[in-house]
C-alpha cells in the first residue's frame, strides 16, 4: 500500500464528513454522488466521470464499483481506466472481483498482481479455474510468479496465504545504526513495516524491535540491547481466524511467520487482519440463521441453494415437530383452544434457546468459554432459564386461567412454559458445546438442534400435559 | 503498553502450541494448569501459584482470573500481588474488573490508573460510582487526573475516551534529522507510536509520516517533502463504531484525533481498536437473538432482567400470532390436521425470514447496504423469497396432498409456504432498512417485527385459505 491509500480529507477540515458531498455522515458514499458517476458514464462523459473519482480512496472506488447495478459495471470501469488500479481490484469484494477478472486475459491480470503485495495477488488469483491460474501465473515475472506459487501451497485460509514476503530481517549483533543505514541502503526493501524482526544466523526469529524503539535509541546500541525477546510466532500453517485471535489477545501489529522448522519466511501486519476479525465476528448470525456466508454481491443462484439446503433441513425438523402434534389430534378436535395456545409455548422456547445460544456461541468463538468454565456456564444459563421460565410460566398460566376462566388450563400452560424454558436453556448450551467439542463450528448447525428440541417439546410438554390432566375431558 | 506485553514463546520453539503445557492448541489456557494454579492458592501454596503464572501474557493472567469461580478469584488475587498489575487490570472483563475494584480503596485505583494509557484508564474507572470516581480522581496526580477527566468529558464509546494523549507531533519545517534526535532526547516522549503527525503552527495536522518512512529517509530530507498530506482525521465525538468502520476501509494503524475547532488533540491506534471491531461485529447474533450485550461475566440478576425484557415483548407478539389462530377455532375442531401442519407454515417462514434479516443486518452494519442498493438488495430477496418459497411449496405441498390423500389440502399448504416465504423475505429486509433509516439498530429489534409478520401470516395464510377453500366442509 502507497500512501496515495489515505483518504483525502481537506486540510484544517477536521473530518466532519457531514461537508462532504462524497461521502454521508457514516462515511458511505452519497446515493448523488454515484448517480452523478453513474450518469457521466451513461452520457459517455467520461471525463467528468474521472474527475470525480480520481480523488477517492481506492476503498472507496472499489465500494463505488459495487454500488453500481450489475449491468453499468463493465462500462464504469472502462471508463475509469488506469483510475481502477491494483489497489481497487485488492479492495472489491470477490464476487465482483471475480466478475471483472474473468472478462481479463491472462496477462492483464499478471499486470495487477505484479503491482500488489503477495497475499493481495494471491487472494486476486486463488479463486481463478485452475487452467486460468495456469495462465495468469505463466504470464508474471518469474520473482512474483515463485512468490504467490509458494503462497498458494498453503491452504485457503491460513497464515501463508496471509503473509507477505516482504519484511525487514536483522543479525542480533547489528546496531541501531547499522539498521538505519541499512533501511536507507535500498529502494528495493519493503516499505510497509511497524517492526524489525531481529533473526539468528539460521533465520530463525529471536526477537523483535518496534520502529519506535529503533528511532529513540541511539546509533552505538545493538540490537540485541533493545529487542524484545519474547514474541508471538505464527506457524504458516495456521487457521486464519486463530491469527485473528491473537493479534486481537496480544495487541500485534505484526507477526513473524515462521515455517515447521522454525524459519522466519514472512510477515502478518494487523492491517491485513482487522477485515479477518470483522468477517470471523460477524459470521455467526450468518451461520447461526442458515445464510451462508451472507454476501450480497455472491450470484443469486449460489445464495438461493445455500439458503434453500439449510431450509429444507428445518423443514425435516418443522415435520418432526408437527408430528409431535399428530399424536394429539383427539385431544385438538376436542378442545380447539390447545391449537391456539400451543404455538406460544413452542416459540417461547425457541425465543429462549436462541437466547442461550447465541451466548454460547459468541463465548466459544472468542475462547471466553472454555472447558475451565463450561460447567459453570451450564449452572449459569439453568438458573436463568429456570427464572425467566418461572416468570414467564406465571405470567402467561394466571393470564389464560383468567381469561379462559380455567384454572387447569393456565396450571397445564404455566408448567409447560416452565419445561420448555428449561429444555431452551440446557440446549442452547448443550449442543454448542457439544459440537464445538467434535471439533464442528457450533454456529453452522447449532440452531436446528435448538430449535427442534424447543418446538418438539413445547408441543409434548403443552398437549402431553393437557391430555395427562383429562383437560380435554 | 511495554515490551513485557508480548507473549512468551520459547526461542527456537515455531510457536506449535501443542507442545505447550499453559496453552490448547487454540491458545486457551488449559484446564489443568487453571486447576494446578486454583489448587496451590487453595492450599497456601502462593510461591508455586506465582511461579506458574510469572512468565505470562497479562492477557492471560486475566484469563486465568475470568476463568478461575467466582468464590475463588480473591484468594488468587491475593495470591498473585505484584503479579497482577495495571495491564492486567486493563485486559480484565469489565464486569470482573468492576467487582475487583470495589474492593479497593481509592489510592490503589489511581495507583493503578496511574500506570496505564489515558484510554486504559479511563476504562478502569468510568463504571464507578461517581462518588467513588471523585476520591479515585482525587487520589491521581493531577497530570494524570486532567487527563482523564478531560476523557471523561467525552460520551462513553466516543473517540474522545478512545484516544491517547502521548503522542508524537512535529513542526513541518522539521527535517528527518531533527525529529530523530527529538525522539532520542527524552524519555519523556510516548513509546507507542507507529506514525509522526506533522502540524501546523496553530496544531492542526497537516499531515502523517510512517515511522518507516523517516527511517528510510536521509537527516537531511524535509519531513513536509515525505509526509502523506492525505489522512483520516477522526472527530473527537466520533462513535466508536464509526472509528472502527474508518481504520477498517483505510488500513490504518493510527490516526489523528481533532476537536471541532480541527486541532490534533490526541491519536488512536489500531491495538485498542480490534477489540472494538470484534464487539461490534459479534454484537449482532446477540442482539439479534434478544440476549443483549451477552457477557458471560455480567452479573446473572442484570442477564435475567435484559433477557427476561425480550421475552416478554416475544409472548406479546405471540400471543397476537396465535390471536390468528384463535379466529379459525371452529374450522380446527372440524379439521385437527390444521392444527399439526399449521406450525410448518410459520416455523419455515420464521426461518427464511431469519437468513433474510440476517444478511440485511450485516450489510447494513459493514455499510455494504446502502441507499444506493437498497432496491436492488429488495429484487435480490424478494427473487430468492419466490425461489425458495415455490421449492419448498411444490414440496410440502405435494407430501401433503399424498400422503393425506387431500390434494386440495397440498395445494393450500404449498400456496401458504410460498406467500409466507414472500412474507419472510419482504419483512426480512424491509424491517432492517426501515429501522436503520429512524436511526434505530436493526439489530436491536428487528426480529421481534419478522417474526411476528411471518407467525401471523403464516397462520393467516394457511388457515384462512383452507377456510376460503371450503377444505373443512
Amino acid at each position: 500500500m502507497s500512501d496515495s491509500d489515505i483518504i483525502a480529507t481537506p486540510p484544517h477540515e477536521p473530518g466532519h464528513p457531514q461537508e462532504d458531498r462524497v461521502h454521508d455522515e457514516e462515511d458511505r458514499l452519497r446515493p448523488e454522488f454515484v448517480r452523478e458517476v453513474l450518469d457521466a458514464v451513461a452520457d459517455g462523459d467520461d471525463e467528468t466521470a474521472r474527475a470525480l473519482v480520481s480523488e477517492l480512496h481506492p476503498a472507496d472506488i472499489a465500494d463505488l464499483i459495487e454500488l453500481a447495478p450489475g449491468d453499468e459495471r463493465a462500462d464504469l470501469i472502462e471508463a475509469l481506466a488506469g483510475i481502477v488500479d491494483a489497489d481497487v481490484y485488492a479492495e472489491l469484494n470477490e464476487h465482483v472481483r471475480e466478475d471483472m477478472i474473468d472478462e481479463m486475459e491472462p496477462q492483464q491480470v499478471a499486470d495487477l498482481a505484479a503491482q500488489l503485495d503477495t497475499d493481495d495477488a494471491v487472494a486476486l488469483i486463488e479463486d481463478l479455474e485452475e487452467d486460468e491460474q495456469r495462465a495468469v501465473l505463466r504470464a508474471m515475472e518469474p520473482d512474483d510468479r515463485a512468490a504467490v506459487e509458494e503462497a498458494l501451497t498453503y491452504p485457503e485460509e491460513t497464515a501463508g496465504r496471509l503473509m507477505q514476503r516482504d519484511l525487514i530481517a536483522v543479525p542480533e549483533h547489528w546496531k541501531v545504526g547499522q539498521v538505519i543505514d541499512y533501511l536507507r541502503s535500498s529502494d528495493e526493501l519493503a516499505t510497509d513495516f511497524w517492526e524489525v524482526f531481529v533473526v539468528s544466523p539460521d533465520h530463525h526469529p529471536v526477537g523483535t524491535c518496534k520502529l519506535s524503539t529503533i528511532l529513540r535509541s541511539s546509533r552505538a546500541i545493538r540490537v540485541s540491547e533493545i529487542m524484545s525477546r519474547k514474541q508471538t510466532l505464527i506457524p504458516v500453517d495456521m487457521d486464519q481466524e486463530e491469527v485473528a485471535l491473537r493479534f486481537q489477545k496480544y495487541a500485534l501489529i505484526s507477526a513473524a511467520v515462521v515455517d515447521p522448522s522454525g524459519r522466519l519466511v514472512g510477515m502478518i501486519t494487523v492491517d491485513d487482519i482487522v477485515h479477518i476479525i470483522q468477517e470471523e465476528a460477524g459470521e455467526d448470525v450468518l451461520l447461526l440463521s442458515g445464510a451462508g456466508d451472507g454476501d450480497i454481491n455472491e450470484p443469486i443462484a449460489m445464495t438461493v441453494r445455500t439458503r434453500l439446503t439449510w431450509l429444507i433441513i428445518n423443514l425435516g425438523t418443522a415435520i418432526l415437530a408437527s408430528s409431535v402434534v399428530g399424536f394429539f389430534q383427539g385431544e385438538i378436535s376436542r378442545f380447539a383452544l390447545l391449537a391456539v395456545l400451543m404455538p406460544i409455548v413452542s416459540g417461547m422456547g425457541g425465543n429462549a434457546g436462541t437466547q442461550t445460544l447465541a451466548v454460547a456461541v459468541r463465548a466459544l468463538a472468542t475462547n471466553q468459554l472454555t472447558s475451565s468454565n463450561t460447567m459453570r456456564m451450564f449452572g449459569r444459563e439453568l438458573t436463568i432459564a429456570l427464572s425467566n421460565g418461572l416468570s414467564l410460566g406465571i405470567l402467561i398460566g394466571t393470564g389464560v386461567g383468567l381469561i379462559f376462566s380455567n384454572p387447569l388450563l393456565g396450571v397445564v400452560m404455566g408448567s409447560a412454559m416452565v419445561i420448555n424454558n428449561l429444555i431452551a436453556g440446557l440446549a442452547g448450551i448443550l449442543v454448542p458445546v457439544m459440537l464445538d467439542r467434535a471439533q464442528i463450528d457450533p454456529a453452522v448447525s447449532s440452531a436446528v438442534f435448538v430449535t427442534t428440541a424447543t418446538d418438539c417439546m413445547g408441543f409434548f410438554s403443552f398437549l402431553g400435559l393437557a391430555a395427562l390432566t383429562g383437560l380435554t375431558g
